[in-house]
């Protein structure tokens, strides 16, 4: 369907309401095919034991190089759910949408979410919509929820992490922060950082597959690698110690965080995450992961060096030194997801 | 836990943001019980066959008479829940909140979120916070999520609604539109009008307990009961007869609404569903309801007449002549939920 740039959403009232509605209802009936639109609820079938989770979308600006709010929104939580070692089945959309946005970005927004829950392979099943007037909002937040069907128990929890146990980053890190940093600072590089906004169930379910069960996995987002690692050394009361040198950055990402002053540890990403294994289980899970688009860069990154009752996570430097790696002390870039 | 008037959230970030974020999480923790809260994801067990729902909260005012977004925000997905025949069970939170937004006035939210799910018997056990600029929302944004176990199957579709079965309304009507409009208009009624803002889900489970199986369920949120009644016409193929007298109105509401220009029929509840029923359970199921604080006022309002290839509704009015029932065009109050 093709809409003008004059094309905008409106508070549903009066006639235009009712003609709005039935315009976007066909809007998503068209992009989500499993959509259950007679009802406020989807109905579903038994997946035994679930992971559930929700996130919403405030990422500012909504297209960046490399994806979109929508296909962010989609990968977050099926993310949330692949972490848990679950496979995610359905998912819930839901928009609030600023009066005045172009029924032509959300358009490619649900478009995008579309893709994005197909190369996902979960299903929109639910949704709802909600429009905010003009300065109550920012163009458009998404809400995803989702459900999936655990495949392991008792185990994937800080708690399991021991002394021994290898760490892996399942691809180059900081790309999702530098790739909308870029748009936000207008520059224009070329070729552009893109996003590693991208699902991560896969690869979950072929480690599975292949028998290894990490301790613990969990997504690098807000806060990156430093901040995963930061908190699963606290819980495990474990030392965490990584190589620099090992921690794979692409040379675009890394001169772009050094120029803004920034530790690409630090950074946020959208399709990466951090695995404890163990050690003999950890070049068997690095060979999987590099087979997989998005994991080429994946690597051991260090090792749980011993006990630690505060935590403590440090990095050996290219000097041969030791340092310290921080929790990020708050959020470096507000608005990444 | 006591918060000034000075303590607002902020965009997270300096070492402002871990500690805002740690007390957020206190808050939270405090108030849901159930709550997961060192991971992004729940696990939850079996439920067997679901129904699953999101919904998206953003009234205008947050605070009203009756109630809060938060409790809106527990009762309006519950609710969803309740009408597809299923029993709530879990349920996520996600909070869009706008820097600046008051401590306390998130404490209170918080609180009553806590309160309304625990009078629905349903767990929160997953979240989310984000925070946006000043200027890109309004206060705070709301969306719940949740799955319930299917307690009924292949019923409960406006497809098997059919000539002869009686229409009920759970309790008298327009409550919640009216007591947001005299807000927004303040005006400060004598004994202020209250939303009827609850959860539907003890009189659902009541009513199938007692083998009462309706052919139709629906909660007549916005658009209210006319715009239930249209949607059930239209996909039903049939002609609705309702008997304007018979609709309980409270006198309050009937006087705002002349005021306002506005039909009952038309103002959005929160707390009131429309049931289809077999003429023989028809007096069986207001009985039951009339035993529900909210249901006193529960009431059979009229029938199925007729097949009727578009879908009518009609009234019989208080002077004998029958008019019809439109439905709504769009949304007459914005922002109601």
């Amino acid at each position: 369907m093709g809409y003008k740039d004059t094309d905008v959403v409106t508070m549903a009232h009066g006639s235009g309401g009712e003609s709005m509605q039935r315009l976007i209802g066909e809007m998503y009936a068209n992009a989500f095919p499993k959509l259950q639109k007679d009802t406020d609820a989807a109905c579903l079938p038994n997946i035994g034991e679930m992971a559930f989770t929700t996130d919403s979308f405030v990422v500012d600006p909504i297209f960046f190089p490399g994806g979109d709010i929508g296909s962010l929104a989609v990968h977050g939580t099926v993310n949330d759910i692949a972490m848990m070692g679950a496979r995610p089945k359905f998912m819930s959309v839901a928009f609030i949408i600023e009066e005045g946005f172009p029924l032509k970005d959300l358009n490619t927004i649900v478009h995008s979410m579309a893709d994005a829950a197909k190369k996902s392979n979960i299903q929109i099943v639910t949704g709802d919509t909600k429009v905010v007037g003009r300065g109550q909002g920012n163009g458009i937040y998404i809400n995803t929820s989702a459900v999936g069907n655990l495949m392991i128990h008792d185990c994937n929890q800080p708690q399991y992490v021991d002394v021994g146990d290898k760490i892996i980053v399942s691809g180059d890190i900081g790309r999702h922060g530098m790739a909308i940093m870029s748009v936000r600072n207008g520059l224009e590089l070329d070729p552009p950082i893109l996003s590693d906004s991208a699902p991560l169930n896969a690869m979950v379910l072929s480690i599975l597959n292949d028998d290894v069960y990490p301790s613990c996995m969990r997504d690098a987002t807000r806060g990156g690698v430093a901040a995963v690692l930061n908190e699963i050394a606290r819980t495990a009361q474990v030392h965490i110690r990584i190589e620099e040198e090992k921690v794979p950055v692409d040379e675009n990402v890394r001169g772009l965080a050094e120029i803004l002053g920034l530790d690409p540890l630090h950074i946020a990403n959208e399709g990466r995450f951090v695995l404890f294994v163990k050690a003999e289980d950890a070049l068997r899970t690095v060979k999987i992961l590099q087979t997989f688009e998005g994991g080429e860069k994946a690597a051991i990154i260090g090792e749980v060096a011993g006990k630690n009752k505060n935590g403590l996570v440090t990095a050996k430097t290219l000097l041969g030194s030791e340092k310290p790696i921080h929790m990020p002390a708050g959020e470096i870039l507000p608005r990444i997801c």
